[in-house]
């Protein structure tokens, strides 16, 4: 099941300062015992991202193989993405599932949040359940076009053992997904 | 299950830079379709990091209610932590179970890996099975005692309805750890 993708070429590795989307902060804290800490955090651009889940039918889920260069290597997983300004999650969902694996929904259902990492990141994750998919594609600013992996809910034990499958997030959320079909978890809201 | 602790005070927040151990940095890539971008990651320490799954007995696992600067609030969740310098996963496992839990572990397993964010996170988090567990306290650099939360592995589904759990990683290890107990899964090694 390895990606028999070609790796990118990095050409040139260099330090970034506070930047784009990754700022780095210092937080003074006390706690209620008096400690004192300095704690580090990396901000988030604070309109959140979104992880979907998009069902091609009822036990079959769709997964993206995309290029992820934190582990250098193509990543296995659930397509996600950055909320754009003035969008709601359901929008921004959409909208990601169009761009990356060519597919509208018209059922989008949010199943909870899930933050990146809490001791040190701000950002936070909608989950999104995407149901009767339709063929769309939208023009997103991915470099290349992105292989689609149809992938059983009921061979999900299956998937943890692909090493192309190491995304907290991805893992969760699917997880979560088959727990809701299954009738035994309630979203918060 | 909200936790009663009083929040630590924010005295003071200012812009970090390239820090103890979050330290951004620019990659230039050229994709096999000729295709070049340039995207941000953040370096870790390199040394990864553990969480741990300590199962109390057959069916119970030990959860931890600590304070996350990231998200301003007690996250329920796994004990983890980094690994530090010449010091296996086991002996990294074993000692954050003792500072964080105050127990030791006779038999751990290391089931797989999970990144952060794969897409622009380097770091690793290797997740280890802890089993046959004995009281030991080890004194860490906790601002102040965990609470600890067992939790039947069996009511997972309820678990992913507390407010207080949103981090991937702790629910992925769960299940990834029911799989493995339920003999569904095979560790890769």
């Amino acid at each position: 099941m390895t990606g028999m993708r070609k790796l990118p070429t990095i050409h040139a590795t260099r330090p970034g300062d506070s930047s784009r989307f990754l700022r780095v902060e210092e937080v003074d804290l006390e706690f209620s015992n008096g400690e004192k800490r300095t704690f580090e955090r990396l901000k988030g651009s604070g309109l959140g991202a979104v992880i979907i889940v998009p069902m091609r039918d009822e036990d079959t889920v769709l997964l993206v193989r995309e290029y992820a260069v934190g582990v250098e290597r193509y990543e296995l997983g659930l397509p996600k993405g950055r909320l754009d300004r003035d969008e709601t999650v359901e929008q921004g969902a959409d909208r990601e599932l169009k761009e990356e694996i060519g597919f509208g929904a018209r059922d989008l259902h949010i199943l909870t949040n899930l933050s990146v990492s809490p001791a040190y990141m701000t950002a936070m994750t909608h989950v999104v359940l995407a149901r009767e998919l339709y063929p769309q594609r939208l023009e997103g600013d991915e470099p290349e076009e992105l292989e689609v992996v149809p992938w059983r809910l009921a061979e999900l034990h299956r998937l943890l053992a692909e090493p192309e499958v190491t995304d907290g997030r991805s893992i969760a959320a699917l997880f979560i997904a088959r727990e809701y079909l299954a009738g035994r978890f309630e979203p918060r809201r």
